[in-house]
């Protein structure tokens, strides 16, 4: 659970729920089942012609990235790297290949495969750096699919409204309905642009913030895996891998560094 | 057939349709040929007024695009260029002339063509790139004109609306007529916003969408004949092409990749 | 004249027009001098103020870009370019001053200049290319010019607007000539609208477009050009110049290639 | 205390604030709790949708960027550099362990200790780019955060304005309470609108801003460690920093090495 | 005086004020005190929170580039430069100490003080390059100023019309004033829009274009200094830098050219 898209959610909804109770309002004077159609039938729509099924099928997915935590543990990732450079330099390249089991990150066991199978260097990085844009690439997918989405909520919701207007000019015979029909009619105005910003745009920009961290891994991996290759010291390796940190984790693998040489 | 396109039309259209409908209302009410005329007329001519006749002359083969699907099977185009690197180690680069035949993928037989007649690696690699890149330029050109057109539907739609206010308000002789006007006057607004947003800006991405793709399998097809060229070993090929391949397409790569080599 | 301009204006005015004369309306109620003052007014002014006199001297020369037709015949220009390269084998390159004279197209002869002079080659690329850059940027003036206008039109419309309800509510002592009035007022969104969609930002889209087009085929005679230097062999410039061209032209020139080889 | 942020919210609240007042408006008509719910609760939930809690951890850090003054001496930091590239020419390398202590800068100190250790000059450059780009990623968080905010604001204020309408429309039944209800409803657009253009953006721009003058003054120190690496003149140094200055600590800069040379 | 800045606003305010007279109505009730107090309190603060006191000191400055001329003569400049590598091509480069006096372009005489004390040419470009980067920048600043006021300004406006609004609808209880309230209300709309597209934002794009054109004269100087530094045939330099110079400039030259060649 992404405690983030959690609390998130709650805040958001309970504001725009709660501020409309405090007015002295039903929430159920909210409900329209004929804007829900016209928006969210519209926006799905309008967003399926947008791209091809192979895209589409990965929605479920995407919305596991925006709804699921995965701990992205950059100082462990490096601690792992600089001890494999270590092993690496004193027991040779071969010897890696007992660590192979105990890594659970797929990335790095697969850059350590081509260093163990004596992979040209440069046919390394160039694999791994298009690994990585092929990484890239597929979560821009979901980016684009649910800034997609987010764009035309709006619309639809103007489109329902305007729609509702239409209708309720139309058949103006019954003056004192009037008031409640237009009202009727703004709530597809509500559904169009609550969805894109409570829905829609926060969860593409949650899966592009999420994926950019990805990268910043695999970045690291690919700058260890190299170093390691080339046979670098360990504590270089370390001191480059750090400036992939973010400061509250360069901090701790600071710290420790201290400890180990006061030992 | 696009199944995406004929899926997110049906259930866009459907849902603004179906949510009108639910609301008790006609829809002949939604029918408004001076609307019509307005918004359709203004933004075709607008978006003709920006590109010249041997753009607009491809618009039906964009509209092509849009509506038939041109499935793209990463994973033959790779083992395809497996086979022939394969061919070429054991047999010489020459007896892929016989083989020219059985390819139905253009780019790539083109691309072979080049490497029997001997074409220089760094000239091969340039025209392929000169190649993707006008493919690039060409599809980003039916992009643009739906892109443009989506861009001036709604406005041409408020354009419409405020000419129908601008006559309701000069004619106010009869009151009662009223509304109805108004109601009439909103049906360019409908029909602007909703033109570009479930048809022209959904076309102009489904392009982008498939001429993305298209892209990549063209990308791929360069490396491997690349690769081919320089000699590569088959088995490395296939590692690097495996890159370029959609997360599920990979799968199935590594899947059959396993069952060959337990055989 | 430019077909395309003359089309999309006849089809988008007359879109509009036709559209509001159905409606029962006189053609008549859309002429308001207040609100054409403020609107052209305002926008032409706050476009002046945006540039200086050296760009906007220029404007009637782009102008001219739009409404004229500038027919670009990129297969004959490859045509010329592999037969220069062909005289040049044979002959030296020398022999080309005698074919100077024929050749309209001015950055070609300028190019061939360099090459006869015995010109550098990195300097003969660096010249062009800086020759392509300077005509590329000179355009994008005209282009960032109706662009500009086509963002001021709308909001001027709105300050006409807004200015015409002011001064409605501030005389409001005549109840029944109001919606008169308030019709008036809407006419300045009206023509701020219209311009920006049917003019400014149409033309700034063309002016880019032709642009666009002017520029591939400076790309392809600096490639031919560079080519001819090199003293490579003609049909191989040949193969390289075809990337440049457009699908249509492209297929054109294969038909030839195809006619010249079987006789 | 940065005294811009505190002038210009007093500036622009006091403006806002003052021109209500004089209006002959109570600031109390200003409150509305239901409105100040909705807006705030929705832009800030929908804002922690969009991220994840290691990154809005770091917003109460960033607010702090916004509001203290972190004065930024180019011209001190360049002395201080000029003045070490003279001593490591006089002394050698190793004599800069001892001024260590007395730099604060401490990019600027982990440069000098790089150099000191006698990494590799690539390394030195490598590493220290990879800080900068560091850096600026860190900074674009909190830039992207508030102007994501900025982007939900005003949004959130249409909806609960079209919330607000949708509750006063559903009880009509006290027309004469109907004007102020509407007002109410009008407050979130207020808040939102206000708070996206006199908060949340401005803060964005800020934080970008100061981070701007933050990543010039670090690639200042990146140029001058490689240059105290490569063991250039300092006097080149001088000039080759003096181009990183901004105009007006450049005059200063320069006046004072009149001053030096007449000497 | 920079003659459009004067031509443009006198359009662009001239048609405003004109049209709005043409209606029949007074100046004097498109003033309002509250709204300006709003408008301008608003945009100005909302910038002042965006920038550091470091900028926006330099704001009068770029007030003056938007309203003072300053000539920019690329073809005596590059005439000068052009004699200069005659005579450094004859007597040696250190005979341009005599005529750095007469040169009044700073940025030319800078370069030419370089190459006369014999900086290495990498140095020199390098040098060059960081300063055309650094005034580059610096102007971006001013752009950036006027354009983030022009895009505070219109949503000040809506906020002073709402407020506005809000002030009128809770004080309801005099119907015969309502009218003349609310066209107070839009002054602050109007004042909004037309400052942000009348100054700010044509403000920001004079500065931008003008910058341009600056840069243009910088990068044919830098191009300059070094051929001359590199001992190039003054024709040649001549040829090369005629590509810089814009198309009207360019015919100038070449008819001057001519006329040498002829004598």
């Amino acid at each position: 659970m992404d405690i983030a898209t959690f609390i998130g959610l709650v805040v958001g909804l309970g504001g725009l729920a709660g501020g409309f109770l405090l007015e002295g309002a039903h929430l159920s004077s909210l409900w329209g089942h004929t804007a829900f159609i016209i928006v969210f039938g519209g926006t799905i729509g309008a967003t399926i012609v947008s791209y091809t099924m192979e895209e589409l099928k990965k929605v479920p997915f995407f919305l596991k990235v925006v709804f699921s935590e995965k701990k992205i543990d950059y100082f462990t990732v490096m601690e792992t790297l600089v001890e494999t450079a270590d092993k690496a330099r004193r027991e040779g390249l071969l010897s890696l290949e007992s660590q192979l089991g105990e890594i659970d990150n797929e990335f790095l066991s697969r850059g350590l495969q081509l260093v163990i199978d004596g992979t040209d260097p440069e046919l390394t990085r160039s694999m791994l750096e298009m690994e990585i844009e092929a990484h890239e690439k597929s979560q821009k997918v979901g980016v684009d699919i649910f800034m997609t989405a987010g764009g035309f909520a709006p619309t639809m919701g103007i489109i329902g409204t305007v729609m509702g207007l239409i209708h309720v000019l139309s058949n103006i015979a019954e003056p004192d309905k009037l008031a409640g029909a237009i009202a009727v009619a703004f709530l597809a105005t509500l559904y169009g642009v609550a969805s894109a910003n409570v829905m829609w745009i926060p969860f593409g920009t949650k899966i592009k913030v999420k994926s950019g961290r990805e990268i910043l891994l695999m970045e690291l991996v690919l700058e260890g895996i190299l170093s390691i290759q080339a046979g670098e010291n360990p504590r270089v390796i370390r001191e480059k891998l750090m400036t992939f940190l973010p400061a509250d984790a360069r901090e701790k693998g600071a710290e420790q560094e201290r400890a180990r040489m006061e030992m």
